[in-house]
C-alpha cells in the first residue's frame, strides 16, 4: 500500500519550492497522490499554518501522510518531527505548526526526530528541509521503505513545541475572542465557539451586540447567509464550525477593517 | 473505470478551499485523477467562470466528470446540479456556471438535482457546498458507487438556470460587440466570431476600424502575432477561435483601457 | 511504461491556460503522473524560466519528460523542439530556455523539431503551442506512442538558440558578478560560486565586503541563518549551492533594493 501525502507550506507558487518537492515525493514515492492543502500561508506565520492544516486535517485522507512546513526558524537546531497518529503520519518542524492539527486527530502515539542520513538528501549547500528532510520522510513513510523508528530516534512529547492559541473568555456576560481567520473572501471567522455564545444566553435566530476594535455593531446571529438581505452583516456558524461575522456577499474584513487578532467582544443585544 | 474530475472554481489558492475539495476526492473516489482546471476566476463572476469552462471543455478528458463552483447564491434554495452530456458528467449550482459548456457539448441528456442525503458530507456547521454537496456527488459519480439518478431527483430542463451571454449584432455595417476576456498576459478576446466579420465584407489581411469605448483605431486583421512589428496592435482569431485584439509583446487591455464589458466595434476600414 | 511529465510556464493560474494543457495530459497520456514546477515565472522572461528549470531539473524524475513553455516569440517561426538526454526528454520553444538545464544534465544525445501533424491539436484559430504542439508531443512521447524520430525531422544542435548567462569575473581580487534570482521570501541569490570566492582568498566565517549598485557593506559568510541574530544580514551558499545574500527572518532584497540584474562585487573585507 502506498499512502497519499497532503502538503502544506508557505513556499507561495511563483517559485520552484512546491514543484521540486513534488518532483522529490515524484521520484521516491511514485505511486502516492500528492494533495497540495495550500502554500498560500503567508510566509513564516505559523500560528496561521496551524489554523490552516486544523481546519483541513479531518477532510484529508485517512492513514495518509500530512506533510507541512512553515518554518522561519530553519538553519536554527529546531528538530524535524514525524508523529505517528490515530489518523495516519504527520511530518514537520519542531515548532508548534502540527500541534493543533495532531491534538485534533487524538493526539500522538509515537514521535521521532528525523536524523537518520540515509532518510536525507544531500544539498550542494544549505539544507532546503522541505525538499532535502521532510519530502524524503514522507515519501520513504508513504512508501513503508522506512517505517518510522528507522528516521530517527523517539522523542519525549513533552519536550515537543505546543501552539499556544488564544482562548475565549466570558467577562460581564460577553464573550471576549478575537479575529483567528480572514479567508479570501473576506469573512473573519472568530475562536468563538457557538457553545460557549450558548451559554451566556444567545440562540440563533437572536440580535447580538458585537464589538470588534472600538466599534460596536448589532447583528443577528442566523443559520445560513440567505437570512439576511444582501448587504447586510451576520454572525454565523461557518463550515468549520466556529463563529464567523460576514456580510452577505461582501467583503466584512475590507469593510469593518478586520485582520488577525482584532478583538471581537459578543453578548446578546440590549432588548 | 474511474472517470477522472476536472475542477474549476472561484476559491484562490491562498485558503485550503481548494486542497479540502482535493482531500474529499482523494478519501472518497482514490483512484480519481483531478485536473485542476482554474481557481483564478474572479469571486462570484459566474460569466467569467462560465466562460473559461466553455474555452476548456473540449480540452477535458471525455467520459470524465466537470466539477464547477462558482456560487455566489451560497446558502440560498438554489439547487445543486449534476448533468449527464454526451460528453460526461457536470457537477455544479444551478445559477448558470455550467449551461453555456453543457450547451457547447451537446445539451444534457439528463438532470438531476443533488438531494440524496447519503451523498452529502455532513458539516459542523454551515454548508459549503464545494466540501459538502459537489465534491462527493462528483467522486460517487466518479467511481460508479452512485449513478446519476442516486443523486436526487430529476429536474426539467426548463427550470434550469440559463447564462444570458451578450450576443454581437451588425448595425450600419459595423460589428457590434464587446469584450468578453482579458488573459493575464494582457490579450482582449470579444465575443466576435470571424465568420460574423466576414460576412461584413473583411477578410484576413485587410485593415480594420476598431472602436473601444470612445477612441477609434485602424489595425491589421492578420493570421498570427509575427505578422506584425514587435509593439504593434492586431486583431486575430485567437485560440479559441473567437477575434481578439492585442499588442504583439505588449498588453493591449492596459495600453488601451480594455476591461470586461468595453464595447467593440468594427468593420471595415475606409480605403 | 509511461513516464512522469514535468511542466514549467509563464502562463500564471489565474486563467484556465495550464488547466487546459493538464487536459490534453490527462487525455493523452492518462497514466502519466504531472509535476507543476511552477508556472509563476515572469511573463516571457527566458532567463528567469531558465534559470528556474536548471535548480528544478535534478529533483524531477528521472526518465520522464520535462514540458517547458516560456514562449515570447509564439506566432513567429521559431521551432518547437524535443531533445533526448541522459535524464529523460526536455521540450519546448526554441529560444534558449532549455538550454542551460539540458547543459546541466550532460547536454542532448539528438534534439529535433516537432512537425508531424499527427502530433498536434488542431486550432479552432490561433495556435496555442502550449496546448496545440508542446503538451501532445510530452504526452504522445510519455506513452510510448511516437519516438523521439516520429515527432519530426533531427536538428543541428549548432542551430539551437543558446541561453547566453552572464558570468562572474574577478578584477582587482574581488568577484563581480550579479543578482540572479529574488526568491519569494527576498532572498538574493548570485551567480557567484563558492569556489571562486575561495579562490580570491575568502574562507567561511569570513568579514567580506560586499557591494550591491552603489553600497558596500560588510558582512559574515556564514554555513547557516542561524550564525547571525535575527535581522542581521548574512552571505551563504543556498540550496542551489550558489552564494546568496539574506537577512535572517527578513527581506534582503526589499530592505536593500535589490532587483535581478543588480551588480554585486564581494572579496574579503579589509581587516
Amino acid at each position: 500500500m502506498t499512502r497519499p501525502i497532503s502538503f502544506l507550506s508557505d513556499f507561495g507558487l511563483r517559485d520552484e519550492f512546491v514543484g521540486v518537492v513534488h518532483g522529490v515525493l515524484a521520484t521516491l514515492a511514485p505511486d502516492s497522490r500528492v494533495i497540495d492543502i495550500t502554500h498560500g500561508v503567508d510566509r513564516g506565520n505559523l500560528r496561521g499554518g496551524a489554523l490552516t492544516l486544523t481546519r483541513a486535517v479531518q477532510y484529508l485522507p485517512e492513514d495518509g501522510i500530512v506533510l507541512a512546513v512553515v518554518d522561519p526558524g530553519v538553519g536554527t537546531s529546531r528538530r524535524a518531527l514525524a508523529a505517528e497518529t490515530g489518523r495516519g503520519f504527520f511530518i514537520g518542524p519542531d515548532n508548534g505548526l502540527l500541534s493543533p492539527a495532531v491534538a485534533m486527530v487524538g493526539g500522538a502515539h509515537r514521535i521521532h526526530s528525523i536524523e537518520n542520513p540515509d532518510a536525507r538528501i544531500s544539498s550542494p549547500g544549505d539544507t532546503f528541509a522541505g525538499r532535502d528532510i521532510f519530502a524524503p520522510a514522507a515519501a520513504l513513510l508513504a512508501t513503508g521503505e522506512m517505517e518510522l523508528a528507522d528516521l530517527g530516534p523517539e522523542v519525549d512529547p513533552d519536550t515537543v513545541s505546543p501552539m499556544l492559541l488564544p482562548f475565549p473568555e466570558v467577562k460581564d456576560g460577553k464573550l471576549h475572542g478575537e479575529v483567528w481567520w480572514v479567508d479570501g473572501f473576506g469573512n473573519a471567522q472568530t475562536n468563538l465557539d457557538p457553545e460557549a455564545l450558548i451559554e451566556v444566553g444567545c440562540s440563533v435566530g437572536d440580535r447580538l451586540t458585537v464589538r470588534t476594535g472600538a466599534t460596536e455593531r448589532n447583528l443577528l446571529w442566523v443559520t445560513t447567509y440567505a437570512d439576511v438581505e444582501p448587504g447586510a452583516p451576520l454572525i454565523h456558524v461557518d463550515s468549520s464550525g466556529l463563529l464567523a461575522i460576514a456580510i452577505r456577499e461582501g467583503d466584512v474584513a475590507h469593510e469593518w477593517g478586520l485582520s488577525l487578532g482584532r478583538t471581537v467582544v459578543t453578548g446578546k443585544a440590549d432588548q
